[in-house]
């Protein structure tokens, strides 16, 4: 399944349109490059719209909280256009700001795909978590000892806002209301580097883009792709006895190498 | 001739005022460095004046929408000293909003060099073309078959603009109403990176900010610099078996690298 | 001593608000995390304030020209819960504006420290050096001859603002009006890639976060970090030919892997 999926954006380039944050804009573009798709990071109100028009995928990422209209805009014509939405709530929880900018974008649009950490889709299931920082919440961390209850979080919650759900951590989990899969691929060195939550995010717009019906596959394969090309990278930088720049170089370039074998023999995926 | 330009960008070290998109904008900033000039990326109304006053070049992205009332004082403010303006017309045909920008940014100012792909090109010379995402359309390439025809058409917007005409693909071709330059170096690797032409652009306005009297043979020197450092980038990430952001560093190592004497050797140039 | 401000770090994993300009915000957040911190980038005037409260530092870079409302709101709200406030006063002297929003910052809060280089900290101090561009005007450099009187300034200059006094160079110094540490590390090729002065900056905002009651010694332990580390980038880019932007990753690969034993061996620094 995941084969056809990865043939299908080589084979289409969609082009996605990312309303994002200015710290990982280029780190999301050349992933979205590396992976068969054609990114277009444009965010003005004046002309969102026709973007939007001209693409196959829309990415919103709530770590640009300066451009709420032209995300509404946006995800007002994809919705219109059938185009997935993929959202990434950066920081929610964090300050009322988000929380109201979530609010917003939630009453103008449906949501193909929520990604975010385990806080902050805590945050959204149910208001309680607190978010510090960008990082995920020790206390909220996925665990195998509470792995079953977060899983049917996820499912309550992808029920309730009609969205696929993608949690990212050590364990990863992609749940719609009835399926999920839980990925243990990853490193705990991806958070040393700055936006690989939002390149995963990035990801799941691109994969979504060229599979328009089967966006809970997609959003799996997006998150094992990216955890697969961090297993990858994190042993090609022992190699090479670097930091975390070169893991990030190295997560790049094995996704802009990556086949469906590699993934095959690298993932470590269930469906629960 | 090409060896005078590049001694005289490490001579004078000129200052290069980018108005810039938040995308590449690193990575132009990190280029320009690399060739020898030393880059400025101001954008606020009210400084940008005083600061193309401090420089020696102007480089304006269109990928930057929102300035274009700074992109103005700084253009006539360029004008007014003599100092090249090189534009990058980002997604022109791709939107209503960035053709009434260059409508705007043309009457105001007096371009040195416009530099695109040539579906960027084309939009600007007949407004036919259609720019889907930031790529040139497959049906618009430059190829061995339509290069006469291409380079005619880059001379013939050359005379009516009074701006050299710059055009990058697979062949690269760079022209003013007489004489055109056509370069066959680079690699399709260059695609998969974001930027590559933005970081043209400001490899554009450093070499033309230290060659003010030649600014045809200035912007052919710094296509030919790109082109010459992407085989070499391309090369050198194959040995070390990397993709796309290992090239990416290659390439602007290259550059930071580069003499006269490897330019020699790698160019494939041709006057026409 | 210099042992327990790293230790301090690790252990508290400060969260580090940034209030920064868009072309090196990725490499500041990458580099706080690299040293053990957590980054967060938020400039809204809507949530700076309620983001400052749940961090332990604040980094204004004055490259940012359009954020001063919520630098002053964020500056006020961590001199009020007695957060170190790190000042980058990015191009001071090259614009009106740039005088102007500095004289609105100072008037408004209190700095624990401000780096910046010669051309910088010397406007600051008399208003009569002129900034071309970003980098330090030749006329300024600090040297051997001229070190003992620019220590004095900087001695002056801290007890005047009541903050530590950084300055970044061939010769760095790290001064309150008391006591001053004079750093010989790091390399020429630093000037060849954008950022290194605000990233310094974002390591002081770092070390700061966990080191409260010690801001001289976690100044210049953040100025002798990024020292030893562009020595050991230099030496691994040599290793293996690359260039500027090898240099780069490198460098953040040496903080991402420091440790106190490797800046033992490495540092040049001296009480003056």
């Amino acid at each position: 399944m995941f084969k056809s999926i990865f043939e299908n954006i080589l084979k289409d380039k969609p082009i996605v349109h990312c309303i994002t944050n200015f710290v990982t804009v280029n780190d999301c573009a050349n992933i979205i490059l590396a992976c068969g798709g054609s990114p277009t990071m444009a965010h003005h109100q004046g002309e969102v719209e026709e973007i939007t028009e001209n693409s196959q995928s829309l990415v919103l990422n709530m770590g640009n909280v300066h451009e709420v209209v032209s995300m509404i805009l946006a995800g007002k014509k994809s919705n219109e256009l059938k185009h997935p939405v993929v959202l990434d709530p950066v920081g929610i929880g964090g300050s009322k700001l988000r929380n109201e900018i979530f609010a917003k974008l939630s009453e103008n649009m449906q949501f193909s795909v929520i990604r975010g950490n385990i806080s902050e889709i805590k945050a959204i299931a149910n208001g309680k978590s607190i978010t510090k920082g960008l990082d995920a919440d020790e206390t909220d961390k996925v665990t195998e000892d509470n792995l079953n209850e977060t899983v049917a979080m996820a499912k309550r919650l992808s029920e309730s806002l009609k969205s696929v759900i993608a949690i990212s951590g050590a364990i990863d989990i992609v749940a719609d209301k009835e399926k999920a899969y839980v990925i243990r691929n990853g490193n705990p060195i991806m958070s040393k580097i700055t936006g690989t939550g939002c390149m995963s995010t990035a990801l799941i717009g691109a994969l979504c883009g060229s599979n328009l019906d089967n966006i809970l596959e997609a959003t799996a394969a997006a998150v094992l792709v990216m955890g697969v090309s961090c297993d990858m990278a994190f042993k090609k930088m022992k190699k090479f006895e670097g930091g975390t720049m070169m893991f990030r170089m190295f997560l790049i370039d094995s996704i802009s190498n990556m086949t469906s074998e590699v993934i095959n023999v690298g993932m470590n995926i269930e469906e629960v």
